[in-house]
């Protein structure tokens, strides 16, 4: 199947978070954006060719293993993240235009929605039933569609992301009623390797060192590739790298773009003291912090020691 | 709820990998074990006292998200591991008896337990439609129970793990059908913090470190603790405090017991240099792999260091 | 010979900046002082317990060899440091009373004086020939005593310490001749190895590191032990061990005192992950420094941990 | 004055160990060799092109401050090592021909001579007495010139360097007296900065790193630079830069070539942390040891490395 530049896919079902967030990414405006089963099926179809790239959630997500993603990334063809975005979560109870929120009696919705509202639930709607769905878009599609539950009604409403109210054609009901007000999931855009966007001082890199032995110290002789080129960590978790648990590697997000010489260096390090390195991509920050880069650290100081090399080197000066 | 020392959760439903798990944990044989709708409803169980432990999974489970495990142990009341226990995730196709497999044609399952068995599927039941459940214990509930599906028809077989076999009286028309030969999840047994276990030779010690700043290096220095007194690490995760995207702590299991000398020591170093930590429990390693402890890192190193500190301090040699 | 103890020694001869010293040194006050041809006598004379303690240079002397002292810290029978001092190494010339500096011809003293002192003879007694002695006392007493040169005639002055003057009954005719102003010599009392003087806040503590391996990384190794701790080094020397070139000990000058639990819990890294820990003594700084103890290292804090520590172990808290 | 490519200084007198090594060092043979009378005045020399270059003692030198030398190093205008050679240390009784041991009475010598040949007297000649010249070779020369003593005899015997007898006409009577048989002299030739030699594969570089603040951990931050390139240290001395006591500068010899990737990027790693790096050349070793390269340390190593970041940056592999 052709390339088509300008066809995405997401994480399905429709109407959920993670089509919300696609629906907000600045460079996939004026996309098609299609759902996927699985991330897998998603990621595949990047590697494949068959779609640019796909929407997937990387941290915190509400519906949708995250860890299925970082497995996608350590494993098969390598992908890069081409872009990451925040979407704050937000729980809308909703419903078919026409009933208000007292004569709610029987809802629907994921579990983890589902958990996250039962405080707002059991101070507003004490008595109403709570069905579990595959996803909070199912939820509110059931409700649009008056199908019938297990003691033979329909749903009155649904927990899902407001979307899904559009999309179905529901009404909100009540908004943020989530515990959590500042809960956030990370979304990433996932594209075949290719030329890195350009570093905009405000840029994350994502990678997987492999470790060579299990020995104790390998972690630290990998975060110190880090630290002496004064390259900060925002996020490093181990994984399985699937052979057994115990076998494992890191993902790391580090601050910096791999055209940052400190970040350059840094993995040229790992590329030499690890089994491996899989290069995840570097990208915008979401949070657009540009963080000081520490003393002797940025491109003119490494610029400044490989003349001073050079001249040490050729005996001029 | 007066405590019951005999009385254990888990996280059901029931005829679940994690009931599985919780059948076969030697310290648990005879006790009450009773399923607890979430990991969060369990560990507030565990808690209030209303049991004295509960079974969750840690670590690439195939249903439940372990990242909640993992939340859970990080924020409110503390609580530790007193136990540690490697399941091999096997996947049934199991029937109602007198099923054979070619006439099977509606399959219910849990969405992750579909994934695993695809490419099963693909080969040896490529035309039968496979349904998404909430967990594969309802799955085989849902056959043995003979539910209609959304055609109408009842559900033929179940994809589950093999203890739903049993207790939903159902018969197994092939074992083993995951892609993955390997997979083992990891459940750990959570108790009201107590005194520990004795120290066995073969021990894991697990904490969280909240870094003070998120400063360069801060993982660094908290590495560094381990590192300087030869402790080993086996995993390591960053994970959100819960205070926004950004603000994050370290989950952190490492080899050895609190009662070496030689995590004790890591320990108070990381009580000093860190923000807070957070002890999560020293146990037996599920595994059995009793590490060679470096140079200069046994008990009796330590002893003999710090005697000789005090000739040093005494003047007495 | 029995112990005197207020009998002391000092690297001789009489009158140098050595014995400029001793006078000087607080704890020495009263004391009887005599003086000792090279370091190895006046320390071997503290080991057999002929004298209580000896004044040695240890750093950047005018005249006599500190590695000499370095060498002897390092092997035979364990000494310590029970203080150290500066002394600002300021040169004068003198000469017999009578003489004018226009009339100066001959001058005598030690290589190092010279080669201090030389840009201001070129100035100031462009003319005068210098002849070089075994020390800037021996130099001043030759003048005192009318000492004949190579070319029959005797001296007529001498460069030498400010006490020379006084003691051979000469006089100044120039002082602070020598090129760096700042120049200080540091020295030490040695003594047997006993109860350490109480800790003020402002001490140091010495000791000689002896590696077990010459591997990439045994002095990070060692290193780290004092890092990880908050304890800071105002000085390190590697030294060879005296087994050929190539097997190196190191020297180390590092902030504070055994007693400190940052100091003490650094000692016995070192004497756990090391060959063989030499404690050189803990002592006042002569500088008066009372550096800042970092975050988490304080007493306060070690004894803070500990506790912790214990409530782990026993499980109460 | 021209440049004499062809003339060498060494620090004198004639006759003594340092001429001695002078003689031997291959790159020097057939060069003219100038006594200078101390390390300053054969440094400058060669900083004002008056001599191609000079020998000095470096490390554990019998006679001369080695002190001296790496404070000459770490001031003034920039000069570099270019050869290493190490000199066994040979103490020889040495006398005018005729004369016998028994009959010796009255011996000459430098103090540092005396003290290591004090044993082999007290057994050998216990009633002989050692009067001290300014060195060695003075020493040999006095004997040879029938130089009288304060006495009024001429004295019988010198211990010099075995290059003093053939010098002065004297006869060795008994050779290798002094205590310590493996003693040995690391002698440097210096010169003025210029293109290195070849890369050998037994090479070491010499270096001046001035920390920025005397914060703790800046030498940890120092050697770091080495030991994430794999590099070993064979020494490191702390020296004060003569600004007062207190404010540092490490002398260290590195093991490999400036030209060597490994120690190339530890250089200017230096560069960007160091308040100033001070190279002191890359040169073969003298103990011809070459020391293997670590995993992923190799040039091979790292030019992979920067070929798959190349490859990252292009977005082309």
């Amino acid at each position: 199947m052709p390339v088509t530049a300008d066809r995405y896919g997401y994480l399905g079902p429709e109407a959920s978070f993670t089509e919300a967030a696609s629906r907000r990414i600045p460079t996939l405006m004026g996309a098609r954006l299609d759902p996927f089963d699985s991330v897998h099926a998603a990621i595949d179809a990047v590697r494949s060719g068959e779609i640019a790239g796909c929407v997937v959630p990387l941290e915190n997500s509400v519906e949708g293993s995250v860890n299925t993603t970082l497995d996608e990334l350590i494993r098969g063809e390598p992908v890069v993240v081409a872009t990451e975005f925040l979407l704050p979560v937000t729980f809308t109870l909703m419903a078919r235009p026409g009933t208000d929120l007292p004569s709610v009696r029987r809802i629907i919705t994921h579990p983890v929605a589902e958990a996250q509202c039962r405080t707002w639930l059991g101070k507003n709607l004490p008595d109403a039933s709570v069905a579990l769905g595959s996803s909070t878009s199912a939820a509110a599609s059931a409700v649009a569609d008056e199908t019938v539950g297990a003691d033979g009604h329909p749903y009155d409403a649904a927990i899902s992301a407001p979307i899904a109210a559009e999309r179905y054609g529901l009404v909100p009901l009540a908004e943020g009623i989530g515990e959590d007000e500042d809960a956030v999931t990370r979304f990433v855009v996932i594209t075949r390797p290719g030329r890195p966007p350009r570093a905009t001082g405000s840029d994350k890199t994502s990678l997987v060192a492999y470790i060579r032995d299990d020995h104790p110290g390998a972690l630290l002789e990998i975060l110190e590739q880090f630290s002496t080129r004064g390259v900060n960590l925002t996020r490093i978790e181990s994984r399985p790298t699937g052979n057994g648990m115990g076998r494992y590697c890191f993902v790391v997000d580090a601050e910096g773009h791999v055209a940052d010489a400190r970040v350059g260096e840094a993995l040229m390090g790992l590329r030499r003291v690890c089994a491996d390195v899989r290069y995840l991509g570097s990208y915008p920050r979401a949070d657009g912090v540009r963080p000081p880069v520490g003393r002797g650290m940025t491109n003119e100081d490494f610029r400044d020691a490989s003349s001073w090399l050079e001249s040490l080197r050729t005996g001029r000066s």
